[in-house]
């Protein structure tokens, strides 16, 4: 292919359009949200602080977050209509899917009439995401009815809350926050920029988001801490996981967790992710899991000079959080929303209709058959050659 | 803006990848459809021969055609648990919001499980969307729970009975057809755009249609044919069209339904539909409607040398054929999701995930400042700045 086809090769380092929210692999820093490190952030901040940050283009003060903490807390609860399409959902459905019909349907009821509204909806959406997650889960899975709300002061909490049924211990609540640090935002990723394009429209917040969750449903893009817990729950020891993954590379089977589309060296999210995984073995007693996790990274790089992403070492520590591995993704979507939703409101600050062009590769000009005489036109056409 | 900055105004005239399945306004012959030409399909084929067309890339035999049409008979009827779920929508909810939640809903009872199952997938969503959209308009807004199957052999005979509770005429039926091959593909826009995008993550169909409706409900992009009809039904006569469009032009009140983002010169549908138009008013006796709609068309031209692109026309059209206004663009689906469908194929078959750069213009890197800080922080800034 020409130089005129890169374009079409997925945009790979084509700019579609500017924004403040957010440096991937620049500047020696990794990873910014709003001119911070993400490592900062992770180390001096909260998730709700995050999400102001996203939002508003600056951290909260102790009196700003506070009330938007109380904000989001009086939004958690889902309408008893949610509910009931909640359980019309099979326990075997795909969880995006629960979550993509569920942002979807609250669209419906709680719509977002004009664009002055967006804050509320995004707030909404952020402050109920997992309710709609756990309340699925646990109706299709364990026949029970939660309750949505809790007396947990964070997202990450109420969360824990509400799959676990009790409050988690001030370290999982950490972890649990940190991680949702972690995946809240990541430039014009495919999901983000669905959502963009969805916006470019003028279209409501419901549909951007609905939109992102389908497009984080990929394996090539969300899914990927799944995969790789789905792998080394299948290794008994670190030696096990060497042997079996060079059984893995030898096959190309693929394996996921490892490398990623614009991050060269490393991704500057593994090491704090790990750290607490780390953390999560020791308190655990048995670190089998953080062991092989660690020599599966030791393997790749040796082997193939490949870095753990960001979703590798998640794997691990929501594993050690008791959160079961189908809910990862929708974890995902937790976090991510607040990404997604803070460029939507970007899109629409400064608004053009996102309408790209096609290179046409397909028939020349060609006249309609009248339809009893197309057996004989294909098999003239066939003989032709 | 300077040359940088190009890409990022809407990706316009950017090649975002190839197609084999449409031009819009090349080599003078405004749009075809796998190399045949709008206006001969139009004439010359049906609704369902389109679809074919678009997923097989040549058009069917009569076998071919008897056999799809059956095929899409027998998916018509809506599982108990899609139609609870449309009764728990009320009749204030808007119609696209509707369309996006029952496909979406439908995706968690019957996934696509792979890609093997993405035609029998579409064919399930072309067969099912008029009754979704019927279903629940008929149920919230006259309280009838409707029978899903008609004996229509055709996918717009068979919406037209079950919105009217009638087999319609044949006039009728075949304006519906007509109607549905002009809005079934339009290249890379911005709803079919955004299907690729999640398609790239190699996501599965239901994502990627629930995607698209929701950008299509965006007000630049569906909805311009409601709109239009919004505006025609004020207007008493063509004379009273003329001094109220020349009012809102005055007043820079936009105008729905007039000149396009990629057609420069006309909209090649508008002709077609147009003359179908004028054919119902003459049936109808009361030609108002369509006389109003000529007086808006002569005026615009005059004035701001615009044309009269695919949506104006159809507004006058539905309204004849006794369609309530709110469902133009649901209407609008149930023909788009053919291109959809054909380019979220087109996009699996030569994958590579859509992940543009952005141009960042964002906050110089900065530090945490701890959250007991901040309001002094925010003061010394707010005092040097």
């Amino acid at each position: 292919m020409g130089d005129k086809n890169i374009g079409g090769a997925g945009l790979r380092g084509q700019s579609a359009g500017e924004t403040k929210l957010c440096t991937v692999g620049q500047s020696g820093s990794g990873l910014t949200y709003c001119g911070y490190d993400v490592a900062d952030l992770a180390a001096n901040a909260t998730f709700e602080e995050v999400a102001y940050l996203l939002f508003n283009g600056e951290l909260p003060t102790q009196q700003q977050l506070d009330d938007y903490k109380q904000e989001l807390f009086a939004l958690r609860d889902l309408p008893d209509a949610l509910k009931a399409v909640l359980r019309l959902i099979p326990a075997d459905a795909h969880p995006m899917d629960v979550m993509r019909t569920g942002c979807s349907f609250l669209g419906n009821l709680e719509p977002e009439q004009d664009f002055s509204q967006q804050v509320r909806a995004t707030n909404r959406l952020l402050a109920a995401f997992p309710a709609i997650m756990c309340y699925w889960y646990k109706f299709s899975h364990e026949g029970v009815e939660i309750n949505c709300q809790t007396d947990q002061a964070s997202l990450g909490g109420h969360f824990l809350k509400l799959l676990n049924g009790k409050t988690a211990s001030e370290q999982h609540q950490r972890v649990m926050d940190v991680s949702l640090i972690l995946y809240a935002e990541h430039e014009f990723n495919a999901s983000t920029f669905a959502a963009r394009v969805c916006a470019s429209t003028l279209s409501d917040l419901f549909s951007c988001i609905t939109g992102a969750i389908g497009t984080l449903r990929g394996p090539l893009h969300g899914g990927a801490n799944e995969a790789a817990m789905d792998m080394i729950e299948k290794f008994s020891s670190p030696e096990d996981a060497k042997v079996k993954m060079a059984g893995m590379l030898e096959r190309k089977e693929k394996i996921m967790g490892f490398g990623h589309a614009v991050y060269r060296t490393s991704d500057p999210r593994n090491i704090i992710i790990k750290e607490w995984s780390e953390k999560l073995a020791q308190e655990n007693g048995d670190s089998s899991l953080y062991d092989i996790s660690v020599a599966c990274e030791e393997f790749m790089w040796d082997t193939k000079k490949l870095f753990c992403n960001a979703d590798f070492f998640h794997a691990s520590t929501y594993n050690y959080l008791g959160i079961p591995t189908k809910l990862f993704t929708p974890i995902f979507v937790c976090s991510r929303l607040t990404g997604w939703a803070a460029h939507v409101m970007e899109q629409r600050e400064n608004n053009r209709i996102i309408r790209p062009s096609a290179d046409y590769t397909g028939s020349e000009p060609r006249i309609v058959v009248p339809i009893e005489q197309r057996e004989q036109h294909f098999q003239q056409l066939a003989m032709q050659g």
